[in-house]
């Protein structure tokens, strides 16, 4: 089978550092060119050397292994030399393999945005390429708004193509900068261009404005395009660019692609894809979609028992891709709408040995359900859901017993006419028959009684010492004075391990001490501790 | 122009209430097919009557007013009559106006997970579909898998839509079940089904497995089919159905669709598409994405310079569609240019008449965005938005003053050997300088303080007798034990008008009062209450 190779060019560190709320450190940089590298994508775009320090210092040196090394930058001012624009000559400095130059291509911003001519525009596209040819980089030529430029003036967006390749440059990438054009479109004007400049030297840079950046992207493959220009989860200016970890498993694993194509990603680095996409999330501290397309948390997950049972029948029924192949995991969650099978299924995932015959399973089932109906959400509280399945089994041994608690908040005039406000907790607890008292002060109420629960559990306080929350939810599940509250609490501890709990009643400070106990409790029997 | 007409279908309620971590309460449903039947879709399905006690009492009565209540169910049961189906009747009996039926259309599926032999499911089609007509209910049939059918077993997925249709169906829906479908194949496969089923009476139902839901969706309508099922934010099973709050200004406002097309989505409507799409994620207690198409926060932000300069000179340079035709705002991240206008706009909205040259304008504008950089989030309370405006221009009078609250939750054993929980609260206030001191216990302590702050207003009480909070919501911002925490709090009173005030602060109590007095004094000023 002779395939035809597909290029992935990935912008993250560029167009991706453009998105509302990410900042790139020069480590988080160092980092990402890494992830990038072992995914195996074939350029990675660092950013904009001499526009920035972080930018300038990150292409110092090399910071790719595998992937070429690629500096964006602009064409040359119209007015004056190739070796008089600064710009430009920052970015043939740089220690990259690449240079990426963005050129305008839409007649009204040449004039209107640019206020050159028509012909200077062209003329520093020429002279922009030929001199990082003669630099002996690997050029490139960005074309900015090339398809609303198309729709305005075909003519002058074709001659700025043109202008790119017959200057030298390896590839001439036509953006939608707006992120305005439908698939039908994409694939009707890559076709024109590809008359002119050959397929495999045209790229795409796709934004998601339409919510359509993949669809765009395979259209002006299935065009004739051979470069694709994406980012890691997305990232990019306003709505984003095409996103990577959605391309590269439809381009590897859907037969309308892999039939014809192949990319520089092995069949390892995709199984790596969830773990890479969820890494880099934690790099910029934001959570993770939980309903991306293939790498999301709940992109195999299903609460329908009538699916749930036919996927344990044949996966193929409901799952358009083996989850795993994407190193992502089948979810069948434990809910009101999910039956047994569900059931059997989640207590394999979190470690519950059980025979399906076995007439316990009737009971829990029942209590889930019940539990359910109260408000308990187990689908994303799989600690609590571990410790009422052993509880059932009779696995869990009373570590500790809560004999009382109080908590006081107060707010009152301070001594400078200001207002502060305490909380104070004291907790009560028996281990071991003895009783221990112990009291904190914390921001608030649930953070006191978190404070004052860890501060003695006896014996058992050596297994608790590296665990904190990490995360704490409250959903209020009917309005109304007489609300039901869930709480959701996320802890760790030393060994990176993370697992959530959940408490439900009408008091938010009862439901967040029973989330917080069975974190207790899941934490000692992972731990081991020795029953009492 | 004579357009043709396109059927916007909600499943929201349905597919959406399928999607990990969202539970819809009654009253969410409520609400929700309001939100619905004001934005103008034709057809919004409630769920499963029959299935579970929320969706039977939801259909006990019709929910919209507008739009075609639609109730979900399954064809037959082989072997059984359509009379003697209790599902089937179920459905029938819900107080909707049309019925979607699922059925089987991949030969794989009849035989391995219904286990029944292909023409029992033809059958079951087409009894299912006339029962459904001769009880006189709108009726349409959801087959299920067909893309994946079609390519299987072309002839067999084609009898099965030819079935419904045949015996009556309004509406053929082909659904992409697993979302492993490309836009080329469903453009393919919907032009053929076309010959055999009228695009007119076609639907399209579409996944976003690999991320192109909403190119599917417009992939179908390009080759004949007339209706889209999507929902409310791209909610749905695993990775979501095709994103209404995306298509449906796509249909709207390009051309290549809005010179063929017309949708029941006024432009009113569509102007009021961002804050729809965030209340209903405030609905469901969960962030709205920043990044989404068209509605999220960032759709229409940029922080390049050199794009924000343009934009400034032209809007089209940078932007697709004008931001305010959806109800969205343009955020040049590099200025504050336009926020000016922007905060004057709100200001009008909430019945705050100012100048424009007022200097006390910049003073507010500046206090605005301080708040929300700490957590504030206005959009959502507009009470407290226009009480921070009004106490900007000196127009709130200090009815009432806080000068202390205790509140105090403790958890103790019962004489039974059980555990009670009691919150008790504890409130010093002045009104016109006489101190009042009030005691209540309450559910929890927000409740408990509630009640406590409500008990005695002094000569304000009459004012504040009818007023009673309907909703409360908690959101942590961050994780961790230093957690910001915003709390909304919904209330209303005797004349039937909702308002919703916003608390922000690291303690969930501190949070709450401050929403608490919010509430109280934007009711004290709305009835005109005389300053003391």
């Amino acid at each position: 089978m002779n395939r035809e190779r597909l290029y992935l060019f990935d912008t993250t560190l560029r167009d991706g550092a453009q998105t509302a709320g990410v900042d790139f450190t020069l480590d988080d940089k160092i980092a990402v060119a890494q992830m990038l590298d072992r995914l195996g994508v074939d350029y990675v775009e660092g950013g904009y050397p001499g526009a920035n320090p972080t930018d300038t210092e990150f292409f110092a040196r090399p910071r790719t292994e595998k992937a070429t090394f690629t500096a964006f930058g602009m064409t040359k001012r119209a007015g004056r030399s190739a070796a008089n624009d600064p710009g430009l000559q920052g970015v043939l400095q740089a220690q990259a393999g690449a240079c990426c130059f963005v050129a305008k291509s839409w007649d009204f911003h040449v004039t209107n945005a640019l206020g050159v001519t028509l012909e200077e525009n062209l003329e520093s596209i020429r002279e922009t390429v030929a001199a990082s040819v003669a630099a002996g980089r690997e050029t490139m030529v960005d074309c900015e708004h090339f398809f609303d430029g198309y729709k305005a003036n075909p003519d002058y967006a074709l001659a700025c193509a043109r202008a790119a390749r017959d200057a030298g440059a390896r590839w001439v990438v036509l953006c939608d900068t707006n992120g305005g054009t439908t698939p039908e479109e994409v694939a009707d004007i890559v076709g024109r261009v590809a008359e002119v400049v050959p397929g495999k030297n045209l790229g795409v840079h796709a934004h998601d404005d339409m919510g359509l950046a993949v669809a765009n992207s395979l259209a002006a493959v299935k065009a004739g395009a051979r470069q694709i220009q994406g980012a890691l989860n997305g990232l990019g200016e306003r709505c984003g660019n095409a996103n990577l970890t959605t391309l590269i498993p439809t381009l590897k694993l859907k037969p309308d692609f892999s039939d014809r194509f192949e990319v520089g990603v092995s069949d390892e680095a995709l199984a790596g894809l969830s773990s890479l996409s969820r890494a880099f999330d934690e790099l910029i501290n934001r959570p993770s979609n939980r309903y991306a397309p293939y790498v999301g948390a709940n992109a195999f997950a299903t609460k329908a028992g009538i699916h749930a049972s036919a996927i344990l029948k044949d996966p193929r029924t409901y799952e358009h891709i083996a989850p795993d192949s994407v190193g992502n995991h089948r979810r069948l969650l434990v809910s009101d709408q999910g039956g047994k099978s569900n059931l059997l299924s989640e207590l394999a995932r979190v470690g519950v040995e059980v025979d399906k015959s076995d007439p316990r399973l009737d009971r829990l089932l029942a209590e889930v359900k019940a539990r359910e109906a109260q408000g308990y959400a187990y689908e994303g509280a799989e600690a609590s859901f571990a410790l009422l399945a052993k509880r059932a089994l009779g696995r869990v041994p009373d570590f500790f017993t809560v004999e009382s608690f109080r908590v006081m908040v107060s707010r009152r005039r301070d001594p400078l006419g200001g207002q502060i406000t305490v909380s104070e907790a004291v907790v009560k607890v028996t281990v071991d028959g003895e009783p221990l008292i112990t009291a904190a002060e914390g921001i608030g109420p649930v953070n006191a009684l978190d404070l004052a629960l860890r501060k003695d559990l006896g014996r058992y306080q050596p297994f608790i010492a590296q665990l904190r929350l990490t995360d704490y939810k409250v959903r209020i599940l009917n309005g109304g004075t007489d609300a039901i509250t869930r709480v959701l609490i996320e802890s760790t501890d030393g060994d990176g391990e993370v697992w959530t709990t959940v408490g439900v009643s009408p008091n938010v400070v009862d439901a967040s001490f029973e989330a917080l106990t069975d974190s207790l409790t899941y934490k000692l029997l992972k731990a081991n501790a020795p029953a009492p």
